[in-house]
Protein backbone atom coordinates (compact mmCIF):
# COMPACT_ATOMS: atom_id res chain seq x y z
CA UNK A 1 0.00 0.00 0.00
CA UNK A 2 1.08 3.83 -0.51
CA UNK A 3 0.61 5.10 2.57
CA UNK A 4 0.51 9.06 3.48
CA UNK A 5 1.44 10.20 7.60
CA UNK A 6 -0.04 13.51 7.96
CA UNK A 7 2.11 14.88 10.94
CA UNK A 8 5.74 13.46 11.45
CA UNK A 9 5.87 14.03 15.01
CA UNK A 10 5.60 11.21 17.28
CA UNK A 11 2.67 9.33 16.42
CA UNK A 12 3.51 9.69 12.51
CA UNK A 13 7.01 8.54 13.30
CA UNK A 14 6.45 5.97 15.14
CA UNK A 15 3.60 4.67 12.54
CA UNK A 16 6.10 5.47 10.01
CA UNK A 17 8.82 2.64 11.58
CA UNK A 18 6.53 0.21 12.26
CA UNK A 19 4.69 0.15 9.00
CA UNK A 20 7.98 0.19 7.26
CA UNK A 21 8.56 -2.45 9.31
CA UNK A 22 5.83 -4.78 8.91
CA UNK A 23 5.30 -4.40 5.59
CA UNK A 24 1.84 -2.73 5.27
CA UNK A 25 3.51 0.10 3.60
CA UNK A 26 5.21 -0.45 0.03
CA UNK A 27 5.84 3.55 -0.22
CA UNK A 28 5.66 5.87 2.19
CA UNK A 29 5.03 9.24 1.63
CA UNK A 30 5.30 12.33 4.54
CA UNK A 31 3.75 15.90 4.96
CA UNK A 32 4.22 17.94 7.33
CA UNK A 33 4.00 21.61 7.99
CA UNK A 34 7.18 21.80 9.47
CA UNK A 35 10.20 21.73 6.78
CA UNK A 36 12.48 20.67 9.23
CA UNK A 37 10.19 18.26 10.35
CA UNK A 38 10.00 16.87 6.91
CA UNK A 39 14.03 17.01 6.46
CA UNK A 40 14.35 14.62 9.65
CA UNK A 41 12.46 12.26 8.82
CA UNK A 42 14.09 11.80 5.33
CA UNK A 43 17.16 11.90 6.98
CA UNK A 44 16.13 9.01 9.38
CA UNK A 45 14.36 6.84 6.67
CA UNK A 46 11.07 7.47 8.62
CA UNK A 47 9.47 7.93 5.31
CA UNK A 48 10.72 7.63 1.29
CA UNK A 49 9.03 11.20 0.04
CA UNK A 50 8.23 14.19 1.46
CA UNK A 51 4.95 16.12 -0.31
CA UNK A 52 2.38 18.55 0.03
CA UNK A 53 -0.73 17.52 1.19
CA UNK A 54 -2.63 17.50 -2.24
CA UNK A 55 0.14 15.20 -3.87
CA UNK A 56 0.31 12.72 -1.37
CA UNK A 57 -3.62 12.65 -0.68
CA UNK A 58 -4.07 12.11 -4.39
CA UNK A 59 -1.17 8.74 -4.53
CA UNK A 60 -1.87 7.24 -1.26
CA UNK A 61 -4.31 3.97 -0.46
CA UNK A 62 -4.49 5.19 3.10
CA UNK A 63 -3.97 8.61 4.53
CA UNK A 64 -3.50 8.55 8.03
CA UNK A 65 -3.56 12.22 9.84
CA UNK A 66 -1.37 12.13 12.98
CA UNK A 67 -1.28 15.92 13.61
CA UNK A 68 -2.78 17.89 16.83
CA UNK A 69 -6.47 17.54 17.06
CA UNK A 70 -7.18 21.02 16.05
CA UNK A 71 -5.09 20.32 12.90
CA UNK A 72 -7.54 17.58 12.40
CA UNK A 73 -10.38 19.53 12.21
CA UNK A 74 -8.75 22.04 9.48
CA UNK A 75 -7.15 19.44 7.72
CA UNK A 76 -9.76 16.54 7.60
CA UNK A 77 -11.82 18.04 5.22
CA UNK A 78 -9.26 19.06 2.98
CA UNK A 79 -7.83 15.02 2.49
CA UNK A 80 -11.37 14.13 1.60
CA UNK A 81 -11.57 16.83 -1.01
CA UNK A 82 -8.41 15.40 -2.76
CA UNK A 83 -8.89 11.54 -2.01
CA UNK A 84 -8.91 9.05 -4.58
CA UNK A 85 -12.07 7.14 -5.04
CA UNK A 86 -10.45 3.72 -3.37
CA UNK A 87 -8.72 5.40 -0.83
CA UNK A 88 -9.18 5.46 2.87
CA UNK A 89 -8.35 8.32 5.70
CA UNK A 90 -8.32 7.85 8.94
CA UNK A 91 -7.30 10.46 12.36
CA UNK A 92 -5.12 9.27 15.39
CA UNK A 93 -6.79 12.30 17.07
CA UNK A 94 -6.87 12.01 21.02
CA UNK A 95 -10.64 13.62 21.03
CA UNK A 96 -13.43 12.30 18.59
CA UNK A 97 -16.99 14.24 19.01
CA UNK A 98 -15.71 16.92 17.29
CA UNK A 99 -14.11 15.55 14.33
CA UNK A 100 -16.45 13.34 13.32
CA UNK A 101 -18.63 16.56 13.18
CA UNK A 102 -15.94 18.41 10.80
CA UNK A 103 -16.76 15.42 8.59
CA UNK A 104 -20.06 14.71 8.96
CA UNK A 105 -21.86 16.56 5.98
CA UNK A 106 -18.85 15.42 3.45
CA UNK A 107 -19.74 13.83 0.44
CA UNK A 108 -16.98 11.31 1.06
CA UNK A 109 -17.69 10.74 4.68
CA UNK A 110 -17.78 7.02 3.88
CA UNK A 111 -14.32 6.97 3.13
CA UNK A 112 -12.91 8.22 6.51
CA UNK A 113 -12.40 6.48 9.66
CA UNK A 114 -12.27 7.86 12.90
CA UNK A 115 -9.68 6.34 15.48
CA UNK A 116 -7.85 6.74 18.89
CA UNK A 117 -5.08 4.70 19.52
CA UNK A 118 -4.06 5.23 22.84
CA UNK A 119 -0.35 4.94 22.58
CA UNK A 120 2.20 7.87 23.24
CA UNK A 121 4.93 8.97 25.33
CA UNK A 122 5.72 12.35 27.05
CA UNK A 123 8.13 13.50 24.09
CA UNK A 124 6.98 14.82 20.48
CA UNK A 125 8.80 15.41 17.63
CA UNK A 126 9.83 13.40 14.52
CA UNK A 127 13.09 12.44 16.63
CA UNK A 128 10.75 11.14 19.49
CA UNK A 129 9.61 8.25 16.91
CA UNK A 130 10.36 4.28 18.15
CA UNK A 131 9.50 0.85 17.24
CA UNK A 132 6.53 -0.96 18.59
CA UNK A 133 4.95 2.13 20.57
CA UNK A 134 1.85 0.85 19.60
CA UNK A 135 1.89 -3.15 20.25
CA UNK A 136 -0.39 -5.22 22.80
CA UNK A 137 -2.29 -1.40 23.02
CA UNK A 138 -6.15 -0.23 22.23
CA UNK A 139 -7.12 1.72 19.05
CA UNK A 140 -10.94 3.07 19.18
CA UNK A 141 -12.73 3.30 16.37
CA UNK A 142 -15.65 5.55 16.68
CA UNK A 143 -18.91 5.60 14.72
CA UNK A 144 -18.03 2.79 12.70
CA UNK A 145 -21.46 2.47 10.77
CA UNK A 146 -20.96 6.52 9.17
CA UNK A 147 -17.97 4.46 7.11
CA UNK A 148 -17.79 2.28 4.37
CA UNK A 149 -17.46 -1.76 4.98
CA UNK A 150 -14.14 -1.01 2.72
CA UNK A 151 -13.01 1.66 4.86
CA UNK A 152 -12.93 0.22 8.04
CA UNK A 153 -11.39 -3.60 7.18
CA UNK A 154 -8.55 -1.28 6.28
CA UNK A 155 -7.78 0.45 9.14
CA UNK A 156 -8.81 -2.69 11.20
CA UNK A 157 -5.70 -4.13 8.44
CA UNK A 158 -3.37 -0.99 9.86
CA UNK A 159 -4.02 -1.45 13.45
CA UNK A 160 -3.87 -5.23 13.54
CA UNK A 161 -0.45 -4.96 11.71
CA UNK A 162 0.69 -2.83 14.81
CA UNK A 163 -0.56 -5.87 16.99
CA UNK A 164 -3.33 -3.38 18.67
CA UNK A 165 -6.51 -4.41 20.75
CA UNK A 166 -9.58 -3.02 18.28
CA UNK A 167 -12.42 -1.98 20.76
CA UNK A 168 -15.60 -0.15 18.91
CA UNK A 169 -17.61 2.67 20.54
CA UNK A 170 -19.29 5.95 19.68
CA UNK A 171 -17.55 9.44 19.54
CA UNK A 172 -19.09 10.88 22.40
CA UNK A 173 -18.82 7.89 24.18
CA UNK A 174 -15.00 8.06 23.58
CA UNK A 175 -14.54 11.54 24.61
CA UNK A 176 -16.10 10.88 27.92
CA UNK A 177 -14.44 7.72 28.54
CA UNK A 178 -10.63 9.49 27.68
CA UNK A 179 -11.32 12.23 29.78
CA UNK A 180 -11.42 10.04 33.20
CA UNK A 181 -8.68 7.56 32.09
CA UNK A 182 -6.07 9.48 30.32
CA UNK A 183 -6.55 13.25 29.94
CA UNK A 184 -7.08 14.12 33.67
CA UNK A 185 -3.63 12.09 34.44
CA UNK A 186 -2.06 14.90 32.28
CA UNK A 187 -3.40 17.45 34.22
CA UNK A 188 -2.79 16.07 37.46
CA UNK A 189 0.45 15.40 36.51
CA UNK A 190 0.98 19.09 34.97
CA UNK A 191 -0.64 20.26 38.39
CA UNK A 192 1.58 18.11 40.73
CA UNK A 193 4.79 19.67 38.50
CA UNK A 194 3.87 23.39 39.11
CA UNK A 195 3.24 22.69 42.65
CA UNK A 196 6.82 21.28 43.66
CA UNK A 197 8.22 24.10 41.16
CA UNK A 198 6.89 26.87 43.58
CA UNK A 199 7.23 25.02 46.23
CA UNK A 200 10.95 23.68 45.99
CA UNK A 201 12.97 27.05 45.13
CA UNK A 202 16.08 24.32 44.51
CA UNK A 203 16.62 22.37 41.81
CA UNK A 204 19.13 20.44 43.59
CA UNK A 205 16.64 19.40 45.97
CA UNK A 206 13.85 18.36 43.25
CA UNK A 207 16.58 16.43 41.61
CA UNK A 208 17.96 14.81 45.04
CA UNK A 209 14.65 13.93 46.88
CA UNK A 210 12.72 12.89 43.60
CA UNK A 211 12.53 9.28 44.05
CA UNK A 212 11.06 7.01 41.47
CA UNK A 213 7.22 7.33 42.73
CA UNK A 214 7.63 11.47 41.97
CA UNK A 215 9.32 10.48 38.54
CA UNK A 216 6.80 8.25 37.46
CA UNK A 217 3.91 10.31 39.00
CA UNK A 218 5.39 13.51 36.98
CA UNK A 219 6.35 12.34 33.69
CA UNK A 220 3.16 13.21 32.02
CA UNK A 221 4.37 17.33 32.63
CA UNK A 222 6.91 16.49 30.03
CA UNK A 223 3.94 16.55 27.40
CA UNK A 224 3.82 18.95 24.52
CA UNK A 225 1.26 22.09 25.77
CA UNK A 226 0.46 22.50 21.87
CA UNK A 227 -0.86 18.95 21.92
CA UNK A 228 -3.04 19.11 25.44
CA UNK A 229 -4.50 22.23 24.80
CA UNK A 230 -6.28 21.29 21.64
CA UNK A 231 -7.46 18.39 23.70
CA UNK A 232 -8.25 20.40 26.44
CA UNK A 233 -10.49 23.14 24.04
CA UNK A 234 -12.14 19.95 22.21
CA UNK A 235 -13.39 17.85 25.68
CA UNK A 236 -13.49 20.87 28.11
CA UNK A 237 -17.09 19.75 29.15
CA UNK A 238 -16.06 16.39 30.43
CA UNK A 239 -12.74 17.58 31.38
CA UNK A 240 -14.24 20.20 33.83
CA UNK A 241 -16.70 17.22 35.14
CA UNK A 242 -13.87 15.01 35.91
CA UNK A 243 -11.83 17.92 37.45
CA UNK A 244 -14.59 19.13 39.92
CA UNK A 245 -15.17 15.40 41.20
CA UNK A 246 -10.82 15.07 41.66
CA UNK A 247 -11.05 18.08 43.04
CA UNK A 248 -13.79 17.32 45.62
CA UNK A 249 -12.06 14.50 46.62
CA UNK A 250 -8.76 16.43 47.22
CA UNK A 251 -10.13 18.66 49.36
CA UNK A 252 -11.53 15.83 51.55
CA UNK A 253 -8.29 14.15 51.69
CA UNK A 254 -6.69 17.17 52.26
CA UNK A 255 -9.41 17.89 55.33
CA UNK A 256 -8.94 14.26 56.90
CA UNK A 257 -5.36 14.94 57.04
CA UNK A 258 -5.88 18.53 58.35
CA UNK A 259 -8.15 17.18 61.17
CA UNK A 260 -6.43 14.00 62.26
CA UNK A 261 -8.64 11.71 60.83
CA UNK A 262 -6.29 8.99 59.87
CA UNK A 263 -8.93 6.32 59.89
CA UNK A 264 -10.60 8.09 57.15
CA UNK A 265 -7.29 8.71 54.80
CA UNK A 266 -6.98 4.73 54.95
CA UNK A 267 -10.13 3.91 53.85
CA UNK A 268 -9.95 5.66 50.98
CA UNK A 269 -6.64 4.71 49.91
CA UNK A 270 -7.90 1.15 50.44
CA UNK A 271 -10.69 1.94 48.06
CA UNK A 272 -8.15 3.32 45.41
CA UNK A 273 -5.58 0.00 45.64
CA UNK A 274 -8.51 -1.44 43.51
CA UNK A 275 -7.14 0.46 40.47
CA UNK A 276 -4.03 -1.90 40.85
CA UNK A 277 -6.60 -4.97 40.90
CA UNK A 278 -8.06 -3.42 37.20
CA UNK A 279 -5.01 -2.71 35.51
CA UNK A 280 -2.84 -5.91 36.62
CA UNK A 281 -6.72 -7.79 35.08
CA UNK A 282 -4.04 -9.60 32.58
CA UNK A 283 -1.56 -8.36 29.85
CA UNK A 284 -3.40 -7.54 26.32
CA UNK A 285 -2.27 -10.09 23.82
CA UNK A 286 -1.21 -9.63 20.70
CA UNK A 287 -4.07 -11.05 18.07
CA UNK A 288 -3.17 -13.79 16.37
CA UNK B 1 29.34 -7.57 60.31
CA UNK B 2 25.91 -9.43 62.29
CA UNK B 3 23.18 -7.06 61.01
CA UNK B 4 19.56 -7.51 62.41
CA UNK B 5 16.71 -6.15 60.07
CA UNK B 6 13.30 -5.03 62.30
CA UNK B 7 10.50 -5.21 59.57
CA UNK B 8 11.12 -8.19 56.60
CA UNK B 9 8.77 -5.85 53.99
CA UNK B 10 9.58 -4.07 50.86
CA UNK B 11 12.58 -2.32 51.96
CA UNK B 12 13.90 -4.58 55.02
CA UNK B 13 14.01 -7.45 52.77
CA UNK B 14 15.23 -5.81 49.98
CA UNK B 15 18.20 -4.44 52.20
CA UNK B 16 19.09 -8.02 53.30
CA UNK B 17 18.65 -9.40 49.64
CA UNK B 18 21.42 -6.72 48.71
CA UNK B 19 23.79 -7.28 52.24
CA UNK B 20 23.94 -10.52 52.05
CA UNK B 21 25.09 -10.44 47.98
CA UNK B 22 27.41 -7.02 48.77
CA UNK B 23 29.26 -9.03 51.68
CA UNK B 24 28.04 -6.56 54.54
CA UNK B 25 26.59 -9.01 56.40
CA UNK B 26 28.76 -12.11 57.61
CA UNK B 27 24.72 -13.11 59.39
CA UNK B 28 21.13 -12.05 58.98
CA UNK B 29 18.94 -11.63 61.84
CA UNK B 30 15.22 -10.92 60.48
CA UNK B 31 12.24 -9.60 63.44
CA UNK B 32 9.08 -9.30 62.51
CA UNK B 33 6.12 -9.03 64.78
CA UNK B 34 4.13 -11.09 61.85
CA UNK B 35 5.31 -14.80 62.20
CA UNK B 36 4.24 -15.34 58.71
CA UNK B 37 6.62 -13.00 57.77
CA UNK B 38 9.61 -13.99 59.63
CA UNK B 39 8.61 -17.77 57.73
CA UNK B 40 8.81 -15.77 54.30
CA UNK B 41 11.97 -14.19 55.07
CA UNK B 42 13.68 -17.47 56.15
CA UNK B 43 11.96 -20.44 53.58
CA UNK B 44 13.25 -17.47 50.62
CA UNK B 45 16.97 -17.00 52.44
CA UNK B 46 16.86 -13.51 53.17
CA UNK B 47 17.78 -13.87 56.58
CA UNK B 48 19.64 -16.46 58.49
CA UNK B 49 17.65 -16.64 61.55
CA UNK B 50 14.27 -14.96 63.09
CA UNK B 51 14.67 -13.97 66.66
CA UNK B 52 13.11 -11.18 69.02
CA UNK B 53 13.61 -7.88 68.76
CA UNK B 54 15.81 -8.36 72.44
CA UNK B 55 17.96 -11.36 71.13
CA UNK B 56 18.44 -9.69 67.94
CA UNK B 57 19.69 -6.25 69.15
CA UNK B 58 22.09 -7.29 71.85
CA UNK B 59 24.05 -9.89 69.17
CA UNK B 60 23.83 -7.49 66.05
CA UNK B 61 26.75 -5.15 65.23
CA UNK B 62 24.47 -3.25 63.56
CA UNK B 63 20.56 -3.21 63.66
CA UNK B 64 17.98 -1.34 61.01
CA UNK B 65 14.79 -0.52 61.61
CA UNK B 66 12.45 -1.02 58.81
CA UNK B 67 9.01 -0.79 60.12
CA UNK B 68 6.43 1.79 59.42
CA UNK B 69 7.11 5.22 60.94
CA UNK B 70 4.61 4.60 63.82
CA UNK B 71 5.97 1.53 64.83
CA UNK B 72 9.33 3.20 64.32
CA UNK B 73 8.55 5.62 67.30
CA UNK B 74 8.46 2.89 69.69
CA UNK B 75 10.69 0.53 68.69
CA UNK B 76 13.74 2.68 68.56
CA UNK B 77 14.14 3.55 72.35
CA UNK B 78 13.81 -0.14 72.94
CA UNK B 79 16.21 -1.19 70.65
CA UNK B 80 19.00 1.20 71.89
CA UNK B 81 17.55 -0.36 75.33
CA UNK B 82 18.81 -3.71 73.95
CA UNK B 83 21.92 -2.29 71.85
CA UNK B 84 25.62 -3.52 72.73
CA UNK B 85 28.35 -0.77 73.43
CA UNK B 86 29.55 -0.63 70.28
CA UNK B 87 26.57 -1.25 68.54
CA UNK B 88 24.75 1.44 65.57
CA UNK B 89 20.82 1.70 64.90
CA UNK B 90 19.68 3.03 62.26
CA UNK B 91 16.07 3.69 60.74
CA UNK B 92 14.73 4.02 56.98
CA UNK B 93 11.33 5.83 57.65
CA UNK B 94 10.31 8.32 55.29
CA UNK B 95 9.44 11.06 58.21
CA UNK B 96 11.80 11.97 60.33
CA UNK B 97 11.46 15.08 63.13
CA UNK B 98 9.04 12.53 65.52
CA UNK B 99 11.47 10.13 65.46
CA UNK B 100 14.34 12.17 65.98
CA UNK B 101 11.82 13.37 69.07
CA UNK B 102 10.91 9.76 70.04
CA UNK B 103 14.95 9.00 70.93
CA UNK B 104 16.29 12.38 71.99
CA UNK B 105 16.56 12.15 75.20
CA UNK B 106 18.08 8.29 74.98
CA UNK B 107 21.36 7.65 77.35
CA UNK B 108 22.78 5.91 74.01
CA UNK B 109 21.04 8.31 71.75
CA UNK B 110 24.72 8.82 70.25
CA UNK B 111 24.66 5.14 68.61
CA UNK B 112 21.76 6.07 66.41
CA UNK B 113 21.55 7.43 63.39
CA UNK B 114 18.67 8.81 61.58
CA UNK B 115 18.45 8.51 58.08
CA UNK B 116 16.01 7.37 55.16
CA UNK B 117 17.20 6.26 51.77
CA UNK B 118 14.74 7.16 48.76
CA UNK B 119 13.63 3.90 47.56
CA UNK B 120 10.62 2.36 47.03
CA UNK B 121 7.93 0.41 44.94
CA UNK B 122 3.96 0.26 45.32
CA UNK B 123 4.60 -3.35 46.29
CA UNK B 124 4.72 -4.54 50.17
CA UNK B 125 5.70 -7.42 52.26
CA UNK B 126 8.79 -9.87 52.01
CA UNK B 127 7.81 -11.17 48.61
CA UNK B 128 8.17 -7.53 47.29
CA UNK B 129 11.88 -7.67 48.05
CA UNK B 130 14.32 -7.27 44.96
CA UNK B 131 17.76 -6.55 44.47
CA UNK B 132 19.43 -3.57 43.29
CA UNK B 133 17.00 -1.45 44.95
CA UNK B 134 19.00 1.01 46.25
CA UNK B 135 21.16 1.20 43.62
CA UNK B 136 21.73 5.13 42.35
CA UNK B 137 19.23 6.97 45.04
CA UNK B 138 19.76 9.18 47.30
CA UNK B 139 19.68 8.22 50.95
CA UNK B 140 19.53 10.94 53.51
CA UNK B 141 21.12 11.16 56.43
CA UNK B 142 19.64 13.83 59.12
CA UNK B 143 20.93 15.61 62.46
CA UNK B 144 24.34 14.20 61.93
CA UNK B 145 25.68 16.09 65.08
CA UNK B 146 23.78 13.82 67.50
CA UNK B 147 25.61 10.68 66.63
CA UNK B 148 28.65 9.73 67.68
CA UNK B 149 31.43 9.80 64.40
CA UNK B 150 31.66 6.02 64.80
CA UNK B 151 27.89 5.44 64.52
CA UNK B 152 27.97 7.87 61.60
CA UNK B 153 30.15 6.43 59.67
CA UNK B 154 28.92 2.95 60.02
CA UNK B 155 25.88 3.91 58.36
CA UNK B 156 27.65 5.49 55.65
CA UNK B 157 29.66 2.43 54.59
CA UNK B 158 25.71 0.53 54.89
CA UNK B 159 24.59 3.06 52.16
CA UNK B 160 27.89 3.52 50.24
CA UNK B 161 27.87 -0.48 49.96
CA UNK B 162 24.47 -0.05 48.46
CA UNK B 163 25.54 2.27 45.84
CA UNK B 164 23.38 5.32 47.20
CA UNK B 165 24.28 9.23 47.07
CA UNK B 166 24.25 10.82 50.35
CA UNK B 167 22.92 13.83 51.79
CA UNK B 168 22.79 15.16 54.80
CA UNK B 169 19.92 17.79 56.26
CA UNK B 170 17.91 18.22 59.36
CA UNK B 171 14.86 16.40 60.24
CA UNK B 172 12.68 19.37 59.86
CA UNK B 173 13.85 20.26 56.92
CA UNK B 174 13.97 16.42 55.17
CA UNK B 175 10.10 16.43 56.30
CA UNK B 176 9.56 19.63 54.14
CA UNK B 177 11.14 18.43 51.31
CA UNK B 178 10.19 15.07 51.50
CA UNK B 179 6.29 16.18 51.60
CA UNK B 180 6.97 17.95 48.53
CA UNK B 181 8.45 15.64 46.75
CA UNK B 182 7.94 12.19 47.40
CA UNK B 183 4.54 12.62 50.03
CA UNK B 184 2.19 14.44 48.07
CA UNK B 185 2.71 12.86 45.22
CA UNK B 186 1.37 9.77 46.43
CA UNK B 187 -1.64 11.70 47.59
CA UNK B 188 -2.21 12.82 44.08
CA UNK B 189 -2.09 8.81 42.16
CA UNK B 190 -4.71 7.65 45.57
CA UNK B 191 -6.75 10.68 44.46
CA UNK B 192 -6.66 10.12 40.94
CA UNK B 193 -7.77 6.74 40.96
CA UNK B 194 -10.44 7.62 43.47
CA UNK B 195 -12.00 9.72 40.87
CA UNK B 196 -11.66 6.98 37.80
CA UNK B 197 -12.43 4.46 40.40
CA UNK B 198 -15.88 6.47 40.77
CA UNK B 199 -16.76 7.88 37.46
CA UNK B 200 -16.16 4.76 35.59
CA UNK B 201 -18.21 2.13 36.57
CA UNK B 202 -16.89 -0.26 34.43
CA UNK B 203 -13.78 -2.14 34.99
CA UNK B 204 -13.33 -3.15 31.59
CA UNK B 205 -13.28 0.53 30.20
CA UNK B 206 -10.59 1.36 32.89
CA UNK B 207 -8.55 -2.02 31.29
CA UNK B 208 -8.98 -1.64 27.92
CA UNK B 209 -8.53 2.56 28.03
CA UNK B 210 -5.99 2.79 30.56
CA UNK B 211 -2.93 3.93 28.54
CA UNK B 212 0.89 4.03 29.83
CA UNK B 213 0.44 7.26 30.81
CA UNK B 214 -2.31 6.65 33.60
CA UNK B 215 -1.12 3.49 34.35
CA UNK B 216 2.28 5.14 35.57
CA UNK B 217 0.35 8.35 36.61
CA UNK B 218 -1.76 6.29 39.19
CA UNK B 219 0.94 3.17 40.07
CA UNK B 220 1.48 4.66 42.98
CA UNK B 221 -2.16 4.20 44.08
CA UNK B 222 -1.09 0.69 44.99
CA UNK B 223 0.86 1.22 47.91
CA UNK B 224 0.37 0.38 51.72
CA UNK B 225 -2.53 2.38 53.34
CA UNK B 226 -0.94 1.16 56.70
CA UNK B 227 2.45 2.89 55.92
CA UNK B 228 0.62 5.79 54.52
CA UNK B 229 -1.52 6.62 57.16
CA UNK B 230 1.61 6.82 59.56
CA UNK B 231 3.51 9.06 57.21
CA UNK B 232 0.52 11.67 56.84
CA UNK B 233 0.33 11.44 60.59
CA UNK B 234 3.73 12.34 61.38
CA UNK B 235 4.14 14.82 58.42
CA UNK B 236 0.51 16.02 58.72
CA UNK B 237 1.29 20.01 58.54
CA UNK B 238 3.63 19.89 56.01
CA UNK B 239 1.32 18.09 53.77
CA UNK B 240 -1.67 20.23 54.27
CA UNK B 241 0.55 23.42 53.18
CA UNK B 242 1.52 21.39 49.91
CA UNK B 243 -1.71 20.49 49.24
CA UNK B 244 -3.25 23.63 49.25
CA UNK B 245 -1.32 24.97 47.30
CA UNK B 246 -1.87 22.26 44.69
CA UNK B 247 -5.70 22.61 45.00
CA UNK B 248 -5.60 26.28 43.92
CA UNK B 249 -2.97 25.53 41.22
CA UNK B 250 -5.79 22.75 40.07
CA UNK B 251 -8.64 24.73 40.88
CA UNK B 252 -7.27 27.76 38.32
CA UNK B 253 -6.67 24.75 36.14
CA UNK B 254 -10.20 23.42 35.93
CA UNK B 255 -11.38 27.16 35.56
CA UNK B 256 -9.69 27.71 32.98
CA UNK B 257 -10.42 24.92 31.02
CA UNK B 258 -14.08 26.02 32.00
CA UNK B 259 -13.79 29.04 30.62
CA UNK B 260 -11.86 28.45 27.29
CA UNK B 261 -8.73 30.12 28.77
CA UNK B 262 -6.60 27.99 26.52
CA UNK B 263 -3.56 29.95 26.47
CA UNK B 264 -3.42 30.30 29.90
CA UNK B 265 -3.09 26.47 30.39
CA UNK B 266 -1.24 26.77 27.40
CA UNK B 267 1.44 28.84 29.88
CA UNK B 268 0.98 26.73 32.73
CA UNK B 269 2.05 23.57 31.08
CA UNK B 270 5.35 25.37 29.71
CA UNK B 271 5.99 26.35 32.96
CA UNK B 272 5.55 22.37 34.26
CA UNK B 273 7.71 21.28 31.81
CA UNK B 274 10.49 22.84 33.24
CA UNK B 275 10.30 19.60 35.47
CA UNK B 276 11.72 17.06 32.51
CA UNK B 277 14.76 19.71 32.34
CA UNK B 278 15.40 19.24 35.97
CA UNK B 279 15.09 15.59 36.51
CA UNK B 280 16.96 14.24 33.46
CA UNK B 281 19.70 16.74 34.90
CA UNK B 282 22.03 14.26 35.54
CA UNK B 283 21.66 10.67 36.20
CA UNK B 284 22.57 9.70 39.85
CA UNK B 285 26.13 7.62 39.77
CA UNK B 286 27.24 5.33 42.30
CA UNK B 287 29.99 6.24 44.15
CA UNK B 288 33.71 4.83 43.53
Amino acid sequence: MNIAIIGLGLIGGSLALDLRANGLAHHLIGVDAHPEHGEIALAEGLVDEVASLEEACTIADLVILAVPVNAILKLFPQVLDYLGPDAVAVDMGSTKAHIAEAIAAHPRRKQAVIAHPMAGTEFSGPKAAVNNLFQGKVAIICDQAHSSPHAIRRVERLFKSLFMRLIYMDAEAHDLHAAYVSHVSHITSFVLALTVLEKEKSEANIFNLASGGFASTVRLAKSSPQMWREVYEQNDQNLVDVLDSYLEKMQAFRDHIARGEFDQTHQLMEAANAIGRILEGGQIRAPR
